[in-house]
């Protein structure tokens, strides 16, 4: 079977979040709802910290459990640029990071 | 102990799955027998959506569950690009998305 | 809510090793206690094979599990260079991946 592809630009976004800051469902729907991006992938780390030091890890035994979330997405560059700015007045500088890359895409 | 490092170009291929296209197996195996590529790892995300734009989330009882899967792995340029040309035919256009990168190798 | 935001130049790195290797806990305290990241997460994946060829997979009756598991972080380009040369010493060759990204901060 041979499928003809081509790649076009598009930009990742990965958004570094916790658990325990309920912002994971608002930023979903928002993305879903009213953006609506390509695909998004929701990621539970095991382990990790962020700026303030303080280590989240699945292995204490306090299950009010705070682990780390990332929520991942790509698609158009401009677009992107728009939905971070829209981003920005709900999730914390230093949150989200992005990068250029390519999509497989039918020719 | 000092190591001495340096780095080779490589290119970062996610590609975006779910649980019930039961293509992971298939894909997996062909990376692994065929494309012998350097590592791959599978990942498991909790929730997200796709361009049908139906949620697939692990908070749902449905225990059938269909959710998202993405197959990372990373070589060599040119046969990254050849693999992701073999892959075209297995995976619906959109889901595979690359970048380039850099792998620290023995000096 | 509008929040000036302004974009730096990070670079992002991803550390593949297993559950049997040991040095998850390892190089998250060198991270956190000595190279002070920005931020570090830790995922386990749910299948995946490396060089060896050997798959690691969480359908193993196994329970020595022996799963994939990347530690991701990223901060300036320069403290990230030095940083992975820290850690040339603790990681096998073939192991760490980075890439040029951007993070968004305060204006």
């Amino acid at each position: 079977m041979t499928t003809k592809v081509k790649t076009i630009d598009v930009t990742m976004v990965r958004i570094y979040l916790t658990e325990a800051e309920k912002m994971i469902d608002t930023v979903l729907k928002r993305l879903h709802d009213w953006e609506k991006v390509r695909g998004v992938t929701v990621f539970r780390g095991i382990s990790g910290f962020g700026r303030s030091g303080n280590m989240h890890s699945s292995k204490l035994l306090d299950m009010s459990l705070n682990l780390p979330v990332v929520i991942e997405f790509f698609d158009e560059p401009d677009k992107v640029d728009s939905i971070v700015e829209h981003l920005a007045g709900m999730i914390e500088p230093g949150h989200i990071v992005s990068w250029a890359a390519r999509l497989q895409v039918e020719a």
